[in-house]
């Protein structure tokens, strides 16, 4: 028996269907190198979970699994602190969700409000695929399996913690003790990076986004096409802060607050041209970015060290996972040979 | 590697709610026991499947998972010809309906005739339990787990092949070759046996069917019990044979159909009691349940023999079922550390 440490349990992870970017660095990526000395943490690559809506492409949901574990050790996710693991190598997540969708009624699902949203942006309409409805359920099966206490999601990803306490409650009241933790969701509190166009969300789909591995000429060249202010012509024109892509990106990222405070008040007053903008945010990209892309380069010439790091994460996980089902078997008293023989 | 012999492979089984009765033995006991001669079969203690609305007592699951089994081993399914095995022990299967989930759109589950009609007889209404709308999924798990070509099911049961069959053809179309083999309905060439009371189906919770354990003095009420002709007050009176619950089970279980015949014709034009016909079937029956009975008896005072045979049984089923999904994840190219190792 493993001595567990008192830390908080984490998950957090990514669907496996690109390599990340970074809004991803921002948004989870960032947090999480932090966040590994002060909680146990388990980051889970979600190739069964990306498979729900990306059936008819499973090669590319397999081959990102390696990308995107190159990601993480590119900024720093040390798996001697993080638990990196393969959802689709630990069958007890699917065994936990048979298990927990008899637990879920399908109109709870079809009212979660993540659901709704994800099949109107999908455009799926009546023909949603089964397993992406209960998505939810299978996240549910991930959050206790490893009994996490914390899980940091977007916003829009809250009802799932929801949908997963639920579930906790339910059986944790027809076995009649606290046998699954409740999760609490952990909101980051730099809202979403935008995209180079200003679009709310950066996405590789929609070619606004700059991945992790980016070299030098195409983070130049994504700064360069970022949104400004299309009303601020000459340097000398007052321009607008708010909502330019160059100034979130600023405040995002540059350490010096007091410096970007008086970048801002001098594009509004007028007398900042945005190339001067630009190329601070230039440089202090490409110093974040260089080490990253670096360490990423390293770690794909060393495909026998990352799949090394996965099969030990994962062989850690599936004993972590087997044993939250094995528990919860007993703890509802469904058959088992362990507990006859 | 086994060397897999070249009979048809059978799946068949039952849901462990509860322990096995003489019209289970008619359906299908009786046909499995001539069926493992001539197939490779397997049957499956679907303990998973009967939590998909049995959630609120497993512990009923659990414990009819061994009643079903000395049912089984009680009628004569032999465990050196057929394999035993238990549903929710193999977790390929979990793996496999999570897989399949995306493989099937909502739309199509809310069709299936089976699942709206056994809905309403449930009283489920808008709370189905998500497991239950998705379990023929489940079983299309189950029958293409074990590469089965032949299932016997109930006529109500077609739509259910007819899902899996779809889901085959989509899988193979993708994969680009008959990876997974279609699957045949069996359906049983004499129909349901009726309850004692005349209704259409045998059922315990309903209190109009007789366990295979049944004690003489039990089979003899149970007889005596039989809906007959309501009409047919005297042994002089003219009787009606078609609904007449004794018949029926004497066209099921006698073997001397020209006796049948000639009792069926006097008891029309009159002359025969109900009485002589209903010690003729406790005949029948009581001959037929001693050895079922006996046999059942010595087998449950010796739990650890059962228990060996379950255990043997899964093993090699979770080796089939393994090597199916393997072959899928594989085909499909999903991620697999042993593919790349």
């Amino acid at each position: 028996m493993l001595v567990e440490n008192s830390r908080p349990i984490i998950l957090t992870g990514d669907r496996t269907t690109g390599s990340l970017h970074l809004g991803h660095y921002a948004g989870s990526l960032k947090n999480r190198v932090a966040l590994q000395h002060t909680h146990r943490q388990f980051v889970l690559l979600a190739d069964a979970q990306a498979l729900t809506d990306n059936i008819a492409d499973p090669e590319k949901v397999r081959r990102n699994v390696l990308e995107v574990a190159l990601d993480y050790l590119a900024v720093g996710i040390d798996p001697d602190e993080t638990t990196i693991c393969v959802q689709s190598a630990l069958p007890a997540l699917a065994e936990l969700t048979q298990l927990y969708l008899n637990f879920v009624s399908v109109s709870r699902l079809e009212r979660n409000p993540t659901i709704k949203d994800e099949i109107q942006l999908r455009g799926f309409g009546r023909d949603i695929p089964a397993g992406f409805l209960c998505y939810p359920v299978a996240q549910a099966a991930d959050i206790t399996a490893f009994k996490a206490t914390v899980v940091p999601v977007g916003q829009d990803q809250a009802p799932m913690i929801e949908q997963t306490n639920e579930i906790v409650r339910r059986i944790n009241r027809q076995i009649g003790r606290a046998l699954l933790p409740e999760a609490t969701a952990l909101i980051p509190a730099t809202g979403r990076l935008p995209g180079v166009d200003g679009k709310a969300k950066m996405s590789k789909s929609q070619g606004n986004a700059l991945p992790l591995s980016a070299a030098p000429d195409e983070i130049r060249a994504f700064v360069n096409r970022m949104y400004t202010d299309p009303n601020h012509l000459r340097a000398s024109d007052p321009g607008t802060v708010e909502g330019n892509v160059v100034f979130t990106y600023l405040d995002a990222f540059d350490p010096d607050r007091a410096a970007v405070d008086e970048l801002k008040e001098r594009y509004r007053r007028g007398g900042l041209g945005d190339m001067t903008v630009k190329r601070r945010l230039d440089d202090l990209l490409q110093e974040l970015l260089r080490p990253i892309r670096e360490r990423r380069a390293a770690f794909a010439d060393d495909p026998g060290y990352v799949l090394g790091v996965l099969r030990s994460g994962t062989a850690k996980a599936r004993a972590k996972t087997q044993s939250t089902f094995d528990e919860l078997r007993d703890g509802l008293g469904l058959f088992s040979f362990d507990k006859i023989a």
